[in-house]
């Protein structure tokens, strides 16, 4: 069964599509309109209760949650784009599990206030903390970039960090001030892969 | 080499604790006193500069974040605390993903909200969010067990599961109305190493 991949534009989803070009794996696009709230709609929260992207919809069943959908990706398609050894694994799962629970967190908080606050208040003083959040972000993650890739060979977690770099700007933090994360970025879109997918977001 | 995990009671760390013992691993615990911001204190962050709990200190070098430990410990320990099917693994990353970066980081709004914003009121609002976020959660939690563990055997995802099922009464939502998870967390702490360890913290 060709795998069918629902996301919006240049959400975190955009990791999950690069995944799947980067594996060769054969899928179908459903896009989403998130400025009409389509996450929301009865439709897709059959699909997906929590109204999220991504859900990847597989022979076996629904997939949701990013690093879930990644890792599944790199057990069942060929390449496996994850590291050979368990220690390498270790050192990728620790940076994908950081991108997942603090660094995408972090950046949720400039639009997604609403999800763990209802004043107008809170949600403005959210906003204004992202730049020094992921500011915060893009240093432990700028330290930890030792070679061209997360870690060592390219993985499933490049694709989550190339979607975290794309945000920094939008953040409030000028991707240029990380000299690794900028390279890694411009040498991540050379791959032909991600660049047919940048194309589309 | 023996490994030594920092840990303070009651945190997530409780999840790589309770995991290490069930995998009957040899290891050393290192309490850090939150009560008196030992997480960060200059000895804690020259070990991980995050000034988070748990940090596993393994012979191959320093490992932090609960997941990326979690699947080291099932790489490495015996017996391997991981579904033996790929799609029984990306059903277990998929709760273990969101015990991660949607349940705890719901949970760490009630006390941890200068992470997210400077202005005390925003964290008054965001406490005051804390039980209809965790319930939730809880929600999807309960409407998600299948049967007696997280993926059909026990896997290292329980241990976090039955951290956040510690936590709900705290945070205003009775883990009794659940039915499900409450019977879980019964289950779970009638294992005799779940128990050496709850003594602890």
């Amino acid at each position: 069964m060709t795998l069918t991949l629902h996301l919006a534009p240049g959400t975190i989803a955009l990791a999950v599509h690069a995944a799947l070009e980067e594996a060769g794996a054969e899928y179908e696009l459903r896009w989403l309109d998130f400025t009409a709230a389509e996450q929301t709609s009865d439709a897709y929260l059959a699909i997906n209760p929590k109204g999220r992207v991504p859900t990847l919809v597989t022979a076996e069943g629904t997939l949701t949650e990013t690093i879930a959908i990644l890792e599944w990706i790199a057990e069942t398609q060929a390449p496996p784009l994850m590291p050979d050894t368990a220690w390498a694994r270790a050192r990728m799962r620790e940076t994908m599990t950081y991108l997942a629970s603090t660094a995408h967190v972090n950046h949720a908080h400039k639009m997604r206030g609403h999800r763990w606050a209802d004043d107008p208040a809170a949600h403005a003083a959210m906003r204004a903390k992202v730049p020094e959040t992921m500011a915060a972000s893009a240093r432990w993650l700028e330290d930890r970039m030792e070679g061209d890739w997360v870690a060592g060979s390219f993985s499933v977690a490049d694709p989550y960090l190339w979607v975290i770099t794309r945000w920094l700007d939008g953040d409030g933090v000028p991707l240029a001030d990380y000299p690794r994360l900028h390279a890694f970025r411009e040498r991540i879109e050379a791959r032909p892969a991600v660049a047919r997918v940048a194309a589309q977001h």
